[in-house]
């Protein structure tokens, strides 16, 4: 009863996020939607990579709350472009969403832009937004049996933030089983393991981004 | 758009969650409805729960998850009943999985059923299962501003187990600052301090455990 009505938002939700998709290819906007469990670390990764590489690109953050401004205001100390989307409850961003955000924002002065949707590892996963790529992050506080449990984020990511390594020593979690968990589901999937805490690891993580970044410049010619 | 058929799912989940109820309440089952992000320690801390109120009571649990039935197998192996539901990418449990799963226990043998929810802070909340409480698992890994940014569990639950407080030294969290959030949104919530890895603080939770079976046991008469 409830999949037909499902399905009509999700083919609207993706006509607003191709036509997103085609606006960001033009203007050679990197856009990385990041996607996570809440508390796992998507506004402390952001911040360290706003900070340590705001003197190479331009890049502003599209933040996504039930409520509240927090991370916003966290992201915009970097200062980055920072727009808050407050869900009202909502579990998920979805295009119309960003699209709506975007009035704020000037894409012809922006090299990435970051979605850092809600924190909820289930239903974010469903809506495309018009991004480059899913960013999967990861806590490693959370159990190395989550990428078999909450299959879709790993199965569609493009890259896995495997973070708060620093806790490794603290925790039972084996990083080989998550590993391999997630590369059961996508053998391509990139896994930078970091610690925003102490900085480790992000450098192969900032690597990756420039060359995302060259890459779509070059495609919008 | 949405929102009609949305409020006709959630009115057909509360007739049969009332349903659900009226049968608890005559059997005289304490129904606790578990509600989490991924990976902050509800399967850890029933398995403890289990094992060590084995002997006071009769316990079962559903499990429920996108994938898999390892938590199922995880508390099945303390002894208790287990019923697993799997929702194949549905981000919550509703009262008519809760009813199906009840096929496959005998709730005149049972004294505390526990309802372990899909892991999501956001999408369960909304579904009443026919549980007496909601009970709110949050670990100190997630950040201690979870309560603000995801009021609407922490407003409804009637306890809160701040789990993982063994991590305390190696994470940035003030307990103070997320409890005084948790009782803003909620002044009469019951706060456990728990560490399922090393037992700290499970006393309390288990002697309001045992309040309430004996409260619900002499309400069935």
């Amino acid at each position: 009863m409830q999949i037909p009505v499902v399905r009509n938002i999700l083919e609207a939700n993706e006509k607003t996020a191709e036509r997103l998709r085609g606006e960001f290819a033009k203007k050679g906007v990197l856009v990385l939607n990041l996607i996570s469990s809440p508390g796992a670390g998507k506004t402390s990764a952001l911040e360290r990579t706003l900070r340590d590489l705001g003197g190479e690109f331009k890049m502003a953050v599209i933040e996504g709350d039930l409520q509240t401004d927090n991370d916003a205001r966290r992201v915009a100390a970097t200062g980055a472009s920072a727009v808050q989307i407050n869900t009202e409850g909502g579990c998920h961003l979805n295009a119309d969403l960003v699209r709506r955000a975007l009035e704020n924002l000037d894409l012809d002065n922006i090299d990435v832009l970051f979605v850092e949707n809600v924190g909820n590892l289930v239903c974010p996963v469903e809506f495309d937004l018009g991004e480059d790529y899913k960013i999967a992050i990861l806590s490693v506080a959370e159990g190395d049996d989550k990428p078999e449990k909450y299959p879709s984020l790993f199965h569609l990511a493009k890259a896995l933030i495997l973070n708060k390594t620093d806790l490794l020593p603290h925790v039972e979690f084996d990083v080989e089983r998550a590993e391999k968990g997630a590369r059961r589901l996508n053998p391509g999937l990139e896994i930078f393991e970091t610690s925003c805490k102490t900085g480790d690891g992000l450098e192969a993580w900032y690597d990756w981004l420039r060359r995302e970044v060259r890459a779509k410049k070059a495609a919008a010619g």
